[in-house]
């Protein structure tokens, strides 16, 4: 038998627990799992060379189909490039497989080709690590899902050779074994409810996946009057939009939005304004509503407890107490924003906004990369409810945002827009070398000429370093990385352009597209002060 | 004071301790690290968005400087990509100075964005972790340098603000602290060498930097009739060449380059064949020579005693002694290649072989991607002697080796060609993303249209997954993306193509140059076959 005893029954055990997607990256060593995967004929799997942009590619599968995904690559440097990813999922509890191949233990340290240190290569950034052993049992699965939710991490020793000898088939497993794992149970104690009725009470919602039924809930309770307050990552209802990124501009107004009870849903906040406001003006209780969250998280700096909980299971309990209303927060004048929008001029901020409006008419899931673009979206007021949005927020960076958006649209059954600057585009242009570029992929680069939030942030403005050593201004445009790539590309220096290409930019056609759009830094600089003073008093 | 207290202290006692180089990736939590560099006026500083790659330029610049030199990001998933280079320094034993800003430790797990665990972020994977502390005494120099020398990382927490005040000035360092640190010493027990005389010496050559004085020894020894066997990465001078990667074809010849004796010097060899040989034919004696390897490295199974030594010292006893003449390597028939190479057909190695002839005419330094690339040179006899060799084989990745040698041109006074493959070019290809692709870069792209080295596999090549999920096949080449750097491009496709390309290849130009070559896999593979078959017998 020249194949390697056990890896059969590994894949076939991860499919019976609901694994369906697997991203596998070309290598020698790890062939024996790619070749578990693709003959298992159970598993929709993905050819990608480089393992950075393939290990967000699997995040990106995972984020859509809410369903842990392998990733699997061979010995050496190969599982260092998937970190990227595996720590975002980590931050962004996202279940993702990582399954590396190695040399037999014997070999390691031995100056043998592609050996490294690879057993807790991720450190304490996967919720489980295991070595494999031929036939003995895995907690994968389970892992990956119990809550926090993450990635985990099986290092496979396996030694030459590695391919099946010429006709001989892969054994076959006929065994059937353990089901999809139970989700853990979480009971709470509800009294902490008791004395709600009487409370100022704010509701904050960090990151969370879009969920129709926690949505119903989150209005109802607007309907009640309490505030429901999230950015664009916390896909919530229209109904909870305050504008709470521009509402908070003026400090002046935080004491009146001091609560009694807080309670905070999902995962972190893009707006920094909403953490320095709470954490200047905490509620006396403040709770954080999470199963099982990666030890305290306390952003607001007030955290009273966690409740380990369902999301569903607490705001079904609060909409069936009395509430009083908080009208605190609603403060927001939209003549302000509307005048400032109608005088129509060539920057981001109008950009955006124009950008916004268009996408709200499109059925789409929406991708937004790290740094100025998720921040636009919170300051042109995110009406993309009801969109889909998604954002590597777990870790911030902006290493994979297009490749996650690349894996995403494999499951969508619409378009997937991928909005992003030119710096996370160029960073990430490997997310464009592979051959499952779909006609569903439309791809919005902003290019400002560099990196341009450092344009924005207080004190590095005036630093004559500015654009060499942060902004790292450049030339350059994504044409000839989309036309690599057989996309499509067309660009836009005004709003006839813009308002031309998007004529039929969303529509159906045969190839993905990418759209450039290219602005100056500093008139994107002007626009936003400007922006952001009508705010402050 | 707005800015960090100490930084400019911890810069300037780097710089004291002849550190002169530093890449620094864009951010704004480490602007005040950068401030510190740029400032100080003692450093050459490089900007490079792409922590990946700027990790193996900074790589590329040690290797040729031979000097620690430091590489810095900002917090989040920053250092993770730093990982790759990080990793291939370790293993190659090149000092790296990684310095990473951090959020302060009270904000780790408090979901603030770009926040990871990065204490000890590469585990095992550097010499040395420290957290940094103002104005305490660091061992960052020292321990990069101390044997085994390797990455060293510190972690740097910084609160906001990041910037100095307006028109505020960094602080003067003006006391002179520590020299560059000594190397360590060490004495070795000169008498394992007193039984040699009588017995059928063998020397192997791992890995190594050029150096001229070892280099005079071996040559010497190679007088006296000793076989020195090394790859191309050995960088060992013409007299030593045995072409041992062809030889060795012949395993009916195995028992009888059995050795009493064996020293090795440097580290890993590419040759697979030279590592079986001696596996199945030990030396009754077999020793690593090394001031002090990171464990008992024993790629030969034989290991006796690891000799703390440098390698001049273990040379100039070894030349002192009466050798006995050990013949058992001079099986080399000249002719049998000559033949081969005489009917020019357009595959590889028929290629490689021109190539390497054009390249031993031109004063460079050459730089060899992994996978194939490397390999072929070992196949095509290695007339690069005395041009300098470098290979990322720490960790033999494919994911910078062509950032590496961006990096290494900076400092060479002449020519740094890089040889590699379409696969590592593309996985790479943000090595180009970045102002300083000089003139004295020439990039040669061997394109097979994916990932040959699957189609030499043996067992391999038959399995019907090879094209997708190993080859990963694709139609894309280098062009755009040289164009999109400032660089030139050529193409060949036959051999007037290439020999035009070559009359100017390697002279000066204004800018660089990528020449990209155009050949089938199953051609390569063929001829391959056919060649290594004439040396079975």
């Amino acid at each position: 038998m020249a194949y390697p005893a056990g890896l059969v029954d590994l894949i076939d055990d991860l499919y019976q627990q609901g694994v369906n997607e697997a991203v596998i990256c070309p290598g020698s060593r790890n062939a024996p799992i790619m070749l578990a995967l693709v003959r298992h004929g159970g598993f929709r799997c993905y050819s990608i060379a480089d393992e950075r942009s393939a290990g967000f590619f699997g995040l990106g599968l995972a984020l859509k189909s809410k369903k842990p995904v392998i990733i699997c690559c061979t010995s050496g440097s190969a599982g260092l490039n998937f970190a990227p990813a595996v720590v975002e999922a980590f931050f962004q509890e996202v279940p993702l497989i990582v399954l590396t191949a190695d040399r037999p233990a014997e070999w390691i340290g031995q100056w043998d080709g592609q050996t490294i240190y690879q057993n807790n290569l991720y450190g304490k950034h996967v919720k489980h690590f295991e070595t494999f052993e031929a036939f003995k049992p895995h907690q994968l699965v389970q892992k990956a899902l119990d809550f926090p939710q993450g990635p985990v991490h099986m290092n496979i020793p396996i030694a030459e050779p590695f391919y099946p000898a010429k006709g001989e088939k892969l054994p076959v497993r006929t065994s059937k074994v353990a089901a999809m794992p139970h989700k853990q149970d979480y009971s709470w104690d509800k009294s902490i409810l008791d004395t709600i009725s009487d409370q100022k009470l704010l509701i904050t919602v960090g990151q969370r996946p879009y969920d129709e039924a926690e949505n119903t809930l989150f209005k109802l309770l607007v309907e009640k009057g309490i505030p429901v307050i999230g950015d664009a990552t916390a896909n919530l209802p229209a109904a909870c939009e305050l504008n709470h990124d521009l509402v908070l501009a003026n400090e002046g107004l935080w004491s009146t939005y001091q609560a009694d009870f807080h309670l905070h849903f999902g995962k972190s906040f893009v707006s920094k304004r909403i953490k320095q406001m709470m954490r200047q003006h905490k509620p006396a209780q403040s709770y954080l509503v999470h199963e099982n969250p990666i030890g305290k998280p306390d952003p607001f700096q007030s955290l009273t407890e966690v409740i380990h909980a369902t999301s569903l299971s607490v705001l079904h309990e609060l909409i069936s107490k009395n509430l009083t209303a908080n009208p605190s927060f609603k403060t927001w004048n939209p003549a302000i924003q509307e005048a400032f929008f109608k005088k129509q001029a060539w920057n981001e901020l109008h950009i955006y906004n124009a950008l916004i409006d268009h996408i709200s008419k499109t059925d789409a899931d929406v991708h937004v990369g790290n740094s100025l673009a998720i921040r636009y979206i919170n300051w042109t007021e995110a009406k993309l409810h009801a969109r889909e949005v998604f954002s590597n927020r777990g870790t911030s960076g902006i290493d994979g945002c297009l490749s996650t958006a690349v894996g995403a649209s494999q499951l969508a059954n619409k378009l997937t827009i991928a909005l992003l600057g030119d710096v996370s585009f160029h960073y990430d242009r490997n997310a464009l070398w592979n051959k499952y570029l779909g006609p569903n992929l439309r791809i919005i680069v902003m290019n400002n000429g560099g990196g341009g939030i450092f344009q924005v942030l207080d004190g590095a403005k005036d630093l004559v370093e500015l654009g060499e050593f942060m902004v790292t201004e450049h030339t350059k445009t994504a044409e000839k990385s989309t036309l690599d790539a057989g996309l499509s590309y067309s660009k836009a220096e005004n709003f006839d352009e813009l308002n031309s290409v998007f004529r039929d930019f969303f529509k159906p056609s045969a190839s993905g597209k990418v759209l450039e759009i290219f602005t100056d830094g500093s008139e994107n600089t002007a626009a936003l002060q400007a922006y952001m003073a009508l705010f402050k008093h």
